[in-house]
């Protein structure tokens, strides 16, 4: 387990969540916060499906993007930001039903963090796992730029 | 350039993305469709951001997941669907401003097609590269599971 | 924890392994295989270096591709071969030293299996982190073609 | 087209090449060299290749690791070296004969560079494609640590 630097991670994880606006558009909500470790929640929506009528792809993407990039944050100093360098997603399984992405540091850096999330569905399906790098900005504080 | 195998290739790839809610949900729209070469457009909304303010990097992840997909899905047989394996993203520079997404495919094949996506901004940046692997489901229509 | 298909499954994993001549130039072993988790071993030589001394980012990704190829080889029938679709790589520290990897398969499937693999130093230094896709070449035996 | 900061750029690379005693041990050499953009040739060997005869996809990784790295290290000031934070390869064809890896720049950054590679055989054979992140260290010259 890691120790945040910033005793307030948990504030400023939420605090920086609720200003993502596409987590609103498509309902996803922060279900967990702990240093190093994230858990996004979304419900399932109709409006949030592909052509056979499963979870977008890219849409998994998203919250597994988010989730990993939380559990990077909250292990982050109080006055920088960060940006997703890139990340990799394999699709296991169609996601059918609401579903739940766990993102964790796997190696926090000064500069580069590198993180992981696991996707799953409520019937404990495996739905996705990602591997993320991002980039701490120092000094440069998460608000609108 | 790619030869299509089904001569309705564009018609059957437009009404496939007509049924991807989650492309309606975003308001992202189909601006091109060649033989192994499609563009997905994205204008900007408020409601695609991130908490600084640029569109979500998961969401420039669904638009070129999109367009690689309908990419490979141009030249595949007419009684056939497919499913993303995996896709890797690099996100180049913040996305500020309308995005278009052009997916080609890398190298077709019968089994798995692998296919590249840039998105570029209104003012030319380049904002993100996508490398994607998909698999064919073959004698397996692209209809609702 | 999988149960493998083949019984002789570990013998198999020995006696393809043996075939890799590239395993035998970089002077690699298989140090432990058990059902979808396989180590691979790698002692320091001064000739896997890359300019700075280091053992060579592409060296540390052969013995990963290594180690999650034949995870996920122990799983599958015995007249089968497989062949690596993608893998992404993380370099997480510079490579100093004796190195293991260890592969373990996070998702058999029928025809694509994803699996993963760390990469530790002796000392523990976390250096790599794999994220792979393999095909299986079902009634393909694994042999010279 | 870039432009190279250091007009010595092709000496520091192929000096830097040089010093990969990796690249002697599997017989790769540099093939070319400008700005942004390096070749690198392997020769085929039988000592090269997997269980079923084929060069090894950690080897066909290794070469397009290094044209990727050279390539961006081409753009880069005299005193500064790089290191390779992760790289994602597609294997599209096995890799018979004689391979070329051809490293090119995305996008060049001050901190990070994002860069692509195509690796082909001899007989025009598109063996493997790969999408790569690097970072500059700023000030700590490419010499032995």
């Amino acid at each position: 387990m890691n120790a945040p630097v910033d005793p307030r991670f948990a504030a400023r994880v939420r605090e920086s969540f609720g200003r993502q606006k596409a987590m609103g558009l498509i309902g996803a909500s922060l279900l967990h916060v702990e240093p190093g470790r994230v858990e996004v929640a979304l419900p399932f929506r109709d409006d949030l499906t592909q052509q056979k009528g499963f979870i977008h792809g890219g849409i998994i993407g998203m919250i597994a993007d988010t989730a990993c990039g939380y559990a990077a944050f909250s292990l982050m100093p109080a006055d920088c930001s960060l940006v997703t360098v890139e990340y990799k997603i394999n699709i296991l399984a169609p996601g059918r039903g609401a579903l739940v992405a766990r993102g964790e540091v796997v190696k926090p850096g000064r500069t580069l963090t590198v993180t992981r999330a696991e996707v799953y569905a409520q019937d404990g399906t495996h739905v996705a796992t990602m591997q993320q790098t991002l980039m701490m900005l120092a000094g440069r504080p998460d608000t609108i730029e």
